[in-house]
């Protein structure tokens, strides 16, 4: 199986792909991609023979066989429902942001403490009752998991989450969450984030940005 | 100056050391703080000697301590004023999030295109039109940037805030951001979290995750 990292850059190179493709661009070297994502022509190149695509020297790859190749590997064969918690602000903006944009992954339910939210469809999604999110997601299938609920209450929605048969989780809670093996979690570090622009926005009069890593 | 990478931990462990001390941890071993952070204690050990502090065998480090240490690493000598573009549903959870939350690092001004949002104060922030970003920017020193506009918008308003002065952007629109030299762009990508999370969610019937990887 792709380690995770190869999996971050298939999903960044479609979004890049599609951007290609919406300004006419219907091949693409390597070199090209790479300087987009910003990562090595050759991590590129490997990367796509994961997809099982390879480009020519001189034509490179054709840009909609790539899409199409990194969607077989990216994609569930057919739509893979997602349970949101927490329909506050930054649920409510992961709800229009996703909102039939990626046909095969969409939010089916999602859940809320708050009774004036419950039973309301928020952007096209049902929000339930967060007592019944064992039953729902169980009931439904459904295998991933999005927390946006306070940091006092991220771990316990997890503990749930995963008692109900999720395998991933996207964490957007400032809290380090604890799951069994087998369960994925990915944690969205907002504050880390701004904590590091602020830093390194502070040591202006640089000539350059910061060390160079591969991120 | 310290690697990003550095920088990032440096803004985890400080708020793994707050909750640390809430649960009335007044000291911790390097070993307890990886465990935290999903890294390895020498990581921790090394990441520190960058705050100039280091724990001893018997009783580790003072939480106390080290909170200070990491502060006088990452956080401004005075208040940091940070301009939020898109004052939408992400917008707003950013500045509930920060909201009196970090005292050193706040959103100072928030712009929008939106007639009815300007001239609102948002969660205690000032709602401007986007027309005037590159003047209040400029006028109030701000140097750090988070965009949270359309894909379409994000190139341009990362121009205007550059233009304006600002030194750090937080990008959360799904495009890669072009910034010249001396300009840090942290990307928070939630599309490819989300699509990570999926792949991994599918592959149930593991025994494990998914490859380990430092991250």
């Amino acid at each position: 199986m792709p380690a995770h990292r190869t999996i971050g850059r298939l999903s960044l190179y479609r979004r890049l792909l599609h951007a290609l493709l919406k300004s006419g661009n219907e091949t693409v070297h390597s070199h090209q991609l790479a300087s987009l994502a910003d990562v090595t022509a050759a991590q590129v190149r490997r990367d796509l023979m994961v997809v099982g695509r390879s480009g020519t020297p001189r034509r490179g790859y054709n840009v909609r066989d790539l899409i199409d190749g990194i969607g077989a590997v990216l994609d569930a064969p057919m739509t893979q429902g997602a349970a949101l918690v927490g329909a506050g602000n930054l649920g409510r903006a992961l709800l229009t942001f996703f909102r039939g944009r990626r046909p095969k992954l969409s939010i089916t339910a999602a859940f809320d403490v708050e009774p004036a939210k419950i039973g309301q469809v928020i952007y096209g999604c049902r929000c339930y009752p967060v007592e019944e999110l064992e039953r729902i997601v169980a009931e439904k299938g459904i295998r991933v998991g999005i927390v946006t609920v306070p940091a006092s209450e991220a771990q316990h929605i997890a503990d749930a989450l995963v008692r109900a048969g999720v395998k991933g989780i996207v964490n957007f809670a400032p809290v380090p969450l604890h799951v069994p093996a087998g369960v994925y979690v990915e944690h969205v570090d907002v504050t880390m984030s701004l904590e590091k622009v602020a830093f390194f926005a502070r040591q202006n009069g640089l000539a350059t940005g910061p060390p160079a890593e591969q991120t």
